[in-house]
């Protein structure tokens, strides 16, 4: 019929703009693959002139309001350690990042590095993998109550942020991996400056920044919230 | 201090990241803008081919579950008259769209064609605006009860689908707008067709597939742009 023929050919049409979209979702993809090639070297820069700055990464994570919930008392000490964090995302993009923890020597674990990856395999399903933490004796701040067994902990029922390398119940939509991925990544300095205005309007002294009053998280009971 | 200058350092790879950020995003845009013009003539053809087939779109818009839901008896009489839908993207795309409605003459309205559209504007506030329907004497659809005084209506607490015309309130993610921007307009043989299989399976009586009974469109006229 006259009406078969119609569908047949808007079929016929619709085929050509799927055609288009694919073109348009590749030509977008080699942009963003260009750009994240053209970020690198920005990206390793920053994390250069970071490291210098102590404790810059659990400052930043404990004044980012989502990740800071996070966070018991024992893993800002432990983060203390964190060095470098490196958000790498796959050559194809849609297939998933990695995120890579750095850490100096430290009390807790023997790990130079922690990982924890996601992945979309072919059929769009996600998975997560890490690396499995080497924690040094009696210092495996996922289980409650081990680690600083001299300290009263008023977190305890705050689990560990260490636990989320041990979860991959939900990697389609992990919320700490997208939150550093697509919120801190993107700007960390802003979270860490936020971390001095918090300080400073707390008190409200000068607003000259000034940081370096070091060693300061020993002494910093209270995580912003 | 050594600490203020890696902080000011920081700022500073930050903005090169930020400037190849919004590099990133005009190019993508650019894309965007190119595959937008190159499908035009495809949505065209696909116009023309459509409005050879009676009931196309409000067949389609009955199979669609969210739209479907927004519809009463009225609704659906009028919308038979309606031979063509365009989805406009505005030239920078961000700043919003317009959905263009053609209808036969019909005994509802004098409108040859109704027109929604969505604004962004420079500070990103969203807004919207339609053309004011014409009503005829007492069928007026949006004001209960007006219309098919005759006719019982099984849908007497249903609002219009016309009421929507009427209604920018949530300009900025417009339901309906936005299923027929990036659900429908994509590819609407898919609803259209979905509406046959339903009928096929025995679904809900009533209409048969033979819409070329209905008589509607006799005086159709191309009301081409």
């Amino acid at each position: 019929t006259d009406q078969q023929e119609a569908i047949e050919q808007i079929d016929e049409v619709q085929n050509e703009i799927d055609k288009l979209n694919e073109n348009a979702s590749e030509e977008i993809l080699k942009v963003e693959q260009k750009y994240n090639t053209l970020r690198q070297p920005y990206f390793k820069k920053r994390s250069d002139i970071i490291a210098k700055i102590p404790n810059f990464w659990v400052t930043a994570f404990v004044n980012h309001p989502q990740v800071s919930a996070l966070l018991n008392e024992d893993d800002e000490e432990a983060l203390q350690y964190l060095t470098k964090v490196e958000v790498q995302e796959f050559e194809d993009i849609k297939s998933g990042y990695r995120i890579n923890f750095y850490f100096d020597t430290n009390p807790y674990f023997s790990n130079d590095i922690l990982t924890k990856e996601f992945h979309l395999n072919d059929t769009g399903d996600p998975s997560s993998q890490s690396t499995p933490i080497k924690w040094k004796e009696g210092k495996d701040l996922t289980k409650k109550g081990s680690a600083n067994k001299g300290k009263k902990r008023s977190h305890d029922d705050q689990e560990s942020f260490f636990s989320w390398f041990c979860d991959h119940s939900d990697a389609g939509a992990d919320e700490l991996g997208e939150v550093i991925k697509d919120d801190i990544w993107p700007n960390p300095l802003q979270y860490y400056l936020a971390s001095e205005v918090d300080e400073e309007t707390g008190g409200d002294g000068g607003d000259d920044e000034e940081p370096e009053d070091e060693g300061n998280f020993e002494d910093e009971e209270e995580p912003d919230e």
